[in-house]
């Protein structure tokens, strides 16, 4: 394949034309094609329909402590599915909180309380005048939106290959006490699917925040979504690296069943130290007299335990590996070579994260979206959604049935192509127009 | 029967040796009995087990508008419940959003926002030097637990037989802005089991409050939990009231199904007005991507609609009338005529209402404690805990069986006569030792 940077105007004008004609055949389609959010294919969904049975009107509802799970109680979450979520989240039933249905309104709620009543004593956030949080770019749009919903400041900071970028991370948490957490997502990273290595774990159980009241904020949302029975990424465990570095208090750690079981319907729940969990109590208890206990049953009688929830992932993974594959060979078949683009082949998760020419993703995305085709938002990935380099794009492959992902794939590698070529025809006039004047100078 | 204030010395102390018998007849059963929330039994958990039968792995999960029910989305709430929770609440769909499964968790977060970002758009109250709501007492324990956790100061007003004493409220109101708020449970009151009059519903519609953010907490906990087909007490809806009023947005309107369906796997709701919930929904779509469809699926197939509500809270009612019946008996005929006791006798709710003499109630709970009989805790219906009369004591006669409750009644009017009986001869002691030495005097 020849690199598009190296094709002449007249080639990649010749080029353009021939791609047009293909786009406007898709244009022709009618197609209504959606890849914006990380949602479950149906078929996905259906893997969870047992549990639809496993409780029914015969059913003792009562739990291994003897609670009747039908009526009011049991604050942090019944024993049993602590331990199943404990063995999900690889940490201790002690050391859990379980709460309702979205991990993400746990991570609102954690912001929230220390906006209205601080970090284990420390000054409420609201009191103070500069709040900030570090937010490894490219990163999720929904916890941005947290941070941004109460005022908070946001730093970028680039996410590599093995995680953010620990040098600025260490320099900027040491010495800047306004900052007062990071958003991660350590396991097959929202959207790039990395993974942190086993350095960047123990890098981040070290910090030496500047504020008492700094802590991680890590959402392994992906923690058990292997593409693969064999190749799977592994994490260090962050509660436990944090107590061996005499760092107890420093993370929160949030997961939830909603990509496992039924998203909207799954249990979210909060990992953390003794200390933090005693400092959450203090406002769970009054916000609610417990959560959903009767789904919290149905989830353990559903796996029943963690050996169950990892086969029922296999299958997840069997409906998944298939959608991801067919991205990245598409993606390696239409734009390989061309320099035009990188993506990365992630071993789980939910994303893919695509990068464009500089100042293309907008325009891609766009134009995808005029011939049917609905992308998570160019910029979407970043806080405020400004990519300073308009150039990464999401891709979530799990939702569309495989005939449609593929349609859609071939649609999206050739809007970059068509974008990327505009670009560089673009780049080539402003170059002319800039040495043209200085040429004509030099012949006179 | 007579009084006991009538009684003498002499009288009172032989009537106290024969109860200390009957109480240490009572130690002596180790009773353990709990009458301290407002609980269902199990008996009327039993009546929604069809619930789980609803749904199985051959349902179609999918609602009206086509939406799958068991993937992400539909931030508040689908259609279909919100019409059955709209009728339920007596508002139009349009002005509800379903949230999870626990009201007081609306409630939590509707202060929660108010203090980090405002009522539309007033300063947060985080900002203020002073916030204070208004709070009708005896009232209801979690209500002034969220203010007191918030910080904010709690007012009590007197709750009369026809509603909070409306010229306080409205004299408070209309001067003070730094009040935002009133804690209203308006229908079968908690404790009292009163019910809100039509003119205090009016004269509620009509405030004219001096803080723009000032709003009425409507907590329609009980609007249809009867204990009679005919003999029902009747709500002016408020939202159409405030409407009607010019005060549209003056009312956030709180319910659930926790005590219809399943406490704590039930279904709660906010409706209010459209500004309201425009607001409400901008911090909505940062804390959550939607509530438990699935469960509000469950919700519409089982009940179907209104009509089959309003049947199931009819077994409800068969099984509580005896149990409210059998309290209002027993306190009858121990302690009617006495002078040393008053309570309510509500047509709904969970509640019945005990006032006994002041400075009695914590000695009474105290007393009923020492034999197995945990009620809940006196001044509990007050901010703070603090009743500043000692007196009232909130029974809760759902959750025992019909047996039980009996005994527990027994027990209670028995300490009730005790304490009283402590209590009037300390008054008499105490009038001893003042007039004595005045009649010394006048024999010197």
């Amino acid at each position: 394949m020849q690199s598009y940077a190296e094709m002449s105007k007249e080639e990649l004008q010749a080029l353009r034309k021939k791609l047009s004609a293909q786009y406007k055949e898709f244009q022709g389609k009618d197609l209504k094609l959606d890849m914006s959010r990380g949602k479950p294919s149906a078929e996905q969904l259906d893997l969870s329909m047992e549990m639809m049975n496993v409780l029914n009107s015969d059913s003792d509802l009562t739990c291994e402590d003897g609670t009747d799970c039908r009526n009011y109680g049991v604050l942090t979450g019944i024993k049993e599915v602590k331990e199943l979520i404990g063995d999900m989240m690889e940490v201790s039933p002690d050391n859990i909180i379980i709460y309702g249905n979205s991990s993400l309104n746990v991570m609102f709620d954690t912001v929230s309380r220390s906006m209205t009543h601080g970090v284990m004593g420390c000054t409420p956030w609201c009191k103070l005048d500069k709040v900030k949080f570090l937010c490894p770019v490219p990163g999720y749009d929904r916890h941005f939106g947290i941070t941004e919903y109460f005022g908070i400041e946001m730093i970028n900071v680039p996410m590599n290959e093995d995680g953010p970028d620990m040098d600025m991370v260490e320099k900027l948490v040491s010495t800047d006490d306004s900052i007062k957490g990071i958003w991660c997502v350590p396991k097959y990273s929202n959207p790039t699917g990395n993974s942190y290595s086993d350095e960047t774990v123990r890098r981040f159980a070290r910090l030496k925040p500047a504020a008492p009241d700094f802590r991680i904020y890590w959402d392994n949302a992906y923690g058990i979504h292997h593409l693969y029975d064999h190749d799977q990424d592994h994490l260090i465990e962050i509660l436990a690296e944090c107590k061996r570095a005499g760092n107890p208090d420093l993370v929160y750690k949030f997961s939830s069943t909603s990509k496992i079981s039924f998203p909207g319907s799954g249990i979210a729940a909060i990992a953390t130290s003794r200390n933090n969990l005693e400092d959450i109590l203090k406002q769970l208890k009054y916000q609610t007299i417990g959560h959903d206990k009767v789904n919290q049953l149905r989830h353990v009688r559903f796996f029943k335990d963690i050996h169950g929830m990892v086969e029922h992932m296999r299958r997840h993974a069997d409906i998944l590996r298939p959608k991801f594959e067919a991205v990245t060979s598409i993606l390696d078949r239409e734009l390989s070579g061309l320099g035009i683009g990188s993506w990365t082949t992630p071993k789980g998760g939910y994303f893919i994260s695509f990068d464009t020419l500089d100042g293309c993703a907008k325009d891609v995305v766009a134009k995808c979206k005029k011939a049917g085709l609905v992308m998570t938002g160019a910029g979407a990935t970043y806080p405020y959604g400004k990519d300073p380099h308009d150039c990464n794009i999401r891709i979530a492959p799990s939702y569309p049935p495989l005939g449609d992902l593929i349609l859609a794939m071939e649609l999206f590698a050739l809007c970059v192509k068509i974008v990327s070529i505009d670009k560089l025809l673009a780049d080539k006039e402003t170059v002319e127009k800039t040495v043209a004047p200085a040429e004509s100078k030099a012949e006179a």
